[in-house]
């Protein structure tokens, strides 16, 4: 866990002090660059030491044979892994004899700083050499949240004592060595040069690669530029091979006479088009970054952010951790989502390999739920994506003999890559949660020609696999049987409730869709009769329920199972899958995952709130919440049932996942829905933000530790604030026509320019409910209240 | 399908005139030679052309690494593969110019001919080479019953027309060259060149190879010797290479001088004797085996086969195919097991390397219930070497968190080789086989030494297994949760019926060997609180049951899932592992294989008649037998509730299993617990022998086209012939003292000298079952009345 005293906490960047060589990986995960297209990871310029060097273009990727002991049926032969592409992000430095490796020498100070309004990297070390020639290198990064295809460094050297020989080798590097990984099966399989070289040329300060991938058969470019200002007598010389430009820049500079150059990258991919047609998209990206310049660069990128967060920001007052951490987060979130037109959201975003830079249903159940307040058309454009690969997933459901679409549990380009079914391919509910985005985006809003063209057709072919996927039992029941539900740590169960609850909302979205644009419909062979079927097979939905425990089980007889005997179960034990064998964890009472908490959640429609307290009661303590796609969810419902302290440690637990590391993997890249997590804990808990059609309802109620939270949504063409203390919340229409709300079960209207305050109502939730032994969140409140805390802002 | 007219129906052999290289695989398992220690396919003599080549030794395989697309705890990460060990059966002929190849030049005639007897091949050939010259092969083969390392060979060549000049080569050939596999995931993975030489010798009419194995380490030797008979002038010279030993004869022969060789080849192997050692061992038995000469070898093979007839016979009259085909299966089941001493009884004995050699419960669920009667000398030794594994097996169960023993679901050296856990490690229904053989081994032999010292702890560590697989729910009630049962196309369910009791009865077992033995008990640490925990566990066993239905559900919720949509299922989708996912098998009401009709069978004091006859026809309707395990079971509840003509119909399919080669993959070796099925069929199912504890039971019954049954059982001391004809059952007591047996639910005393001949009551069962749409066995009776059948004895 990085509880790294260097990490300064303030409320606009991360920072680091120091540089810990243990920490490396992950901070090079925490310092990614990315808009969504181009992911930078948070290297040193120089390159090494480095824990992974990665840089990535969303949607390369490479095949690699999924091999089995024993095959079967419809299992994917093919899966597809992230790759490294060219690095542009390389300068290396050449101090008289010595190269600039803070391994040697004297490092005397290191910073990093991730700003999240500048959106850069700005980083500065002291550095003496091992012959004690003493320099300052400052370099600012950025990858471009206005122009796509392109990222930039602005990087000087300067001596601190006495004139020194200076050499800077801008460089791009195809087929980078990278460490090799092993033990940890959720670590990525790495591929080895996975990169073919094509052309390369170097001229003046310009150098370009163009590679292809062996498999894959993708043509990709990289092309850099660059600016150099040094003092007279700089050399600058332009060369390539086949995996690396480079340009070197030679100069002799003194105190206060510095070296600076500013490095413009550029990147081109296509699985289509031809080699000189990719070559050229790059040449065109960099001509159109020079043109605008370094400060042009950082000023349309402070001018995209300062719009983002008018839109996105939220505040907390009383914790000044989670105040960063909730920030570090949205940023990450925009980073991921930006500009990542017509490409799925892989779970690490660009900022790392892990997962093998998949995209799971992690992107549609959890970003975009938050994306869709701050930055819908991002949540189109990743939905358009998933459109896109509908052939692929209509062939998935006809070989699996169903129909309709199944999409699949995890993927680059659209094909199922999941080498284990039980876990994969029978998580079925990926496909109502990409229905249930669908579904909220047009709610929020009300994009018609979206819902006509891209949303119909996927509420469509999700309710058919639905309706395929079930059956009527003989009283008429609708059963999903033999499917995965979210909690990883049961599978192939009967009427998982979460599940059967997404699909009955599934059916009858794809059905109201259907209605509203029958034309359409008519085009996707929809009839009244499919219709009425997927109505039928939503209003018989079987859920079941254990009348003598007087709860829910997840699935079928999940309630009978015994429960995992946790007071045998050691604390270095969990992550449990690691420990133990799926097989008892799967027959045996012990959640991974919110998973029927989750239902609590997203079908809170679906339950009585005395039904939520006993459920979530129950669920608490057999859930370990060994996958960061659980504490959220936890605290949401511990607000919604009036445990506001338990909440606000799970709101800090997922707020921090990565700037703790509390998953032991952020070094592979971070995770995305775990960071949007935080504004779900905040919003959709504390806040008791719900959106049911169109009722926008909140139940606002702060921990003891907090004095205020505030923020903002946007929807249905309206912006509204909503800031809450510890007595009231206060509703204000910043833009749009006045909006209804509900605040504690009560209907209000808020106007512009008519603020509305109410009172927030007293709760007695009870006896907060209990978790397995050492398995409870850190307790938020007495961490702060014993100063176990980062710094604060210098 | 092999329907083959050239296959005659003889009682007594197996006789194939003419050669299809269509059916050239299938007809070397079926041809294939074995004592349980050596096994040698039907390979032509002159070894090409060939369908799969195969010498193997028991015990003896290769590793290979299981890989996992994704991998998790307690997957086995090495696998076991029976290799292709030299081949010593080889003699290769060049007449004048050309090599002898049935491919070139006419095969005026050809004929093979296994003797259940004699326990010999004998092969005749007349052959015209391209060249056109004539000659007669002729060869008697046989793997020694009584001495195990032996196998002999006696071969003649003599011209037809006119003198020819021969050379003939006697082989050891390492390394050969197997034909590639791919497609069907239960064909075996083929290991090329799986043995390192390190010492290869010839001399005189004698050649020695000895090798390793690359990765398991295991040492073997193969030795020949000659007995050379040929006209004067005839030459001999043995040569020998890393890979090859070879006799070459040279010999100018002329019509009615012939000549004639006896090889001798004996083999020797270990995994811990030094090289000499085991080289030394193969040298001895091929002394022996010299020592005895040829004749000594055929007469001692048929007096071991005489003795084993005596015990083991079954006599059909009414169905000649029948006859013949529980002959055929006795015998192979003899060779699968007679000789196999510290070794396990792979599913396809030594005939192929099909399953990759492993056993399986087929050995304990299927062959040794019938072994147990005939030969129990080899379930001892079957069984004591499950308890030499029990190392591994006690290791395993504590990787998977469990006490006691969890035997492999599929192994060769002891280790689980499976490399699906939800069909392999889950299906833990294997230790409660292992377990009820044992109770069945001392039922039948009252060994008391064997229940001591091997018996007693197999029982012990198994119900072990199953105190700390499952638990007791709060009404008390103590279920298995998450586990498979037989039935392959249901997996990891909860309460599977079959498992249950099969669990419970190994759990009373267990708890009354260790009465019988407490100070063999202690040294186990078996205790009266553990006992009474056993017995607490099966008193209060779950076993879920559908009062709606009036049927037992397979599992919990079985009932509940959608039937198989066997309408749009076409005939060529079987078996429909091959066409459709397992997801889609598992959450269907379809069986592979008696799952539930099982526990009918073996744990018949746990039903009702009336149950009986109701889950019997339920099941039925959704089982459609992609498994060679499951006719015979279905024979013999057919049978048991009165519905004798598809008891006969399924009688006819085990039987014929693989005469007739009805899952298509004879090729890669015969089904040893499908042929033992006939016996099964016959002696549980039409004569319906139960024999629960010290009660015997008959309840015989013919179908219409059988006119009469008669079979002997060996147990208790005694051997006891039953005769069943139309309307009467005899019993007659062949040796020991009298012996209590119930006739129909009537008890009668049976003594030697006093037969006892009983009245069969009618029966009326009511209508017949249906099966699924094409699933129907093949109506027997009616295939007989319009004469589609091999041709009888010539």
């Amino acid at each position: 866990m990085i509880r790294h005293p260097a990490f300064a906490c303030e409320p606009w960047s991360l920072r680091l002090t120091g540089l810990d060589v243990d920490v490396l990986a992950q901070s090079e995960s925490l310092f990614a660059l990315s808009n969504g297209h181009i992911g930078w990871r948070g290297n040193l310029d120089e390159g090494e030491p480095h824990g992974l060097p990665g840089s990535y273009l969303s949607g390369v990727y490479e095949l690699r044979p999924l091999p089995y002991p024993e095959g079967g049926y419809g299992y994917p032969e093919s899966g597809q892994t992230v790759i490294n592409v060219t690095n542009g992000k390389l300068i290396r430095l050449l101090v008289n004899d010595e190269p600039f490796d803070i391994r040697y020498g004297q490092l005397r100070s290191h910073e990093l700083s991730l700003d999240f309004r500048d959106g850069v990297l700005r980083r500065t070390a002291e550095w003496e050499s091992p012959d004690g020639y003493a320099v300052r290198v400052s370099s600012v990064r950025l990858v471009s949240l206005v122009q796509r295809a392109v990222a930039a460094i602005w990087y000087e050297v300067e001596p601190l004592d006495e004139p020194l020989r200076v050499v800077v080798q801008s460089e791009l590097v195809a087929n980078e060595q990278l460490p090799s990984v092993a033990g940890d099966p959720r670590a990525t399989a790495v591929l080895e040069a996975p990169l073919l070289a094509c052309e390369d040329d170097a001229r003046d300060v310009r150098a370009r690669l163009v590679h292809l991938t062996r498999e894959s058969g993708l043509c990709l470019a990289a092309s850099m530029d660059h600016v150099v200002d040094g003092p007279p007598g700089t050399g600058v010389v332009a060369e390539s091979s086949p995996d690396l430009g480079r340009v070197t820049v030679t100069a002799s500079i003194s105190p206060g006479h510095p070296l600076r150059l500013v490095k413009f990258v550029s990147y081109g991919w296509s699985g289509s088009r031809s080699r000189p047609a990719v070559r050229d998209q790059a040449d065109a990206a960099l001509a159109a970054a020079r043109q605008t310049g370094w400060d042009g660069l950082l000023a349309e990128q402070r001018g995209y952010l300062d719009d983002f967060w008018a839109r996105a920001d939220v505040q907390v007052d009383g914790d000044a951790e989670i105040q960063q951490a909730v920030r570090f987060g949205l940023f990450h979130m925009l980073q991921a989502t930006a500009r990542g037109e017509g490409r799925g959201i892989p779970a690490k975003g660009l900022t790392g390999s892990g997962y093998e830079g998949h995209c799971f249903w992690d992107s549609e159940a959890f970003v975009m739920p938050v994306l869709t307040y701050l930055l819908p058309e991002a949540v189109a454009h990743a939905l358009s994506w998933r459109q896109s690969t509908l052939p692929m997933a209509l062939d998935r459901a006809r070989q699996l003999g169903l129909r309709g679409a199944a999409f699949p549990w995890r993927t680059i380009h659209g094909e199922e890559c999941s080498g284990y079914w039980p876990a994969g391919t029978a998580a079925f509910h990926v496909n109502a949660a990409i229905a249930d985005a669908v579904t909220r985006y047009f709610d929020i809003t009300q994009d018609e020609a979206f819902e006509k063209t891209v949303g119909l057709e996927l509420l469509v072919q999700t309710a058919r696999l639905w309706r395929s996927l079930g059956h009527h039992d003989t009283e008429g029941a609708f059963r999903i049987a033999g499917v995965t539900g979210p909690d990883e740590y049961s599978a192939v169960a009967d009427n998982n409730v979460y599940t059967n609850l997404m699909a009955q909302r599934n059916l009858r979205a794809a059905a109201d869709a259907a209605k509203r644009h029958p034309a359409e419909a008519r085009r996707l062979d929809v009839d009244e009769e499919e219709m009425a079927g997927w109505r039928d097979a939503a209003q018989a939905m079987y859920v079941p329920y254990d009348p003598v425990l007087g709860v829910h089980p997840q699935s079928d007889n999940f309630t009978n199972h015994q429960v995992w005997d946790f007071a045998a179960t050691k604390p270095d034990q969990y992550p449990l899958m690691l420990y133990f064998p799926y097989f008892d964890l799967y027959r045996k009472q012990v959640v991974k995952q919110a998973d029927l908490v989750l239902a609590l959640h997203r079908r809170g429609d679906a339950f009585t709130p005395e039904q939520k307290a006993r459920d979530f009661a129950y669920y608490e303590r057999i859930t370990v919440r060994d996958s960061s796609l659980s504490a959220c969810t936890q605290s949401v419902i511990a607000a919604e049932v009036g445990h506001m302290d338990l909440a606000y440690d799970y709101l800090a637990e997922a707020a921090l996942m990565d700037l703790e590391d509390v998953e032991h993997n952020t070094r592979d890249g971070l995770h995305i829905a775990a960071l949007v997590g935080s504004w779900i804990a905040l919003v959709e808990g504390l806040a008791g933000m719900r959106h049911h059609g169109d009722l926008l309802c909140f139940a606002p109620r702060l921990p003891s530790a907090l004095t205020r939270l505030s923020f903002t949504v946007s929807l249905l063409g309206r912006r509204l604030r909503v800031t809450v203390d510890r007595e009231t919340a206060t509703y204000t229409l910043l833009a749009g026509e006045p909006i209804k709300i509900v605040h504690c079960g009560r209907p209000d209207t808020v106007a512009m320019g008519a603020p509305v305050s109410r009172p927030i109502p007293p709760i007695s939730p009870g006896e907060p409910p209990t978790q397995p032994p050492g398995r409870r969140p850190a307790p938020r409140q007495s961490m702060l209240d014993t100063g176990i805390r980062r710094p604060a802002a210098t």
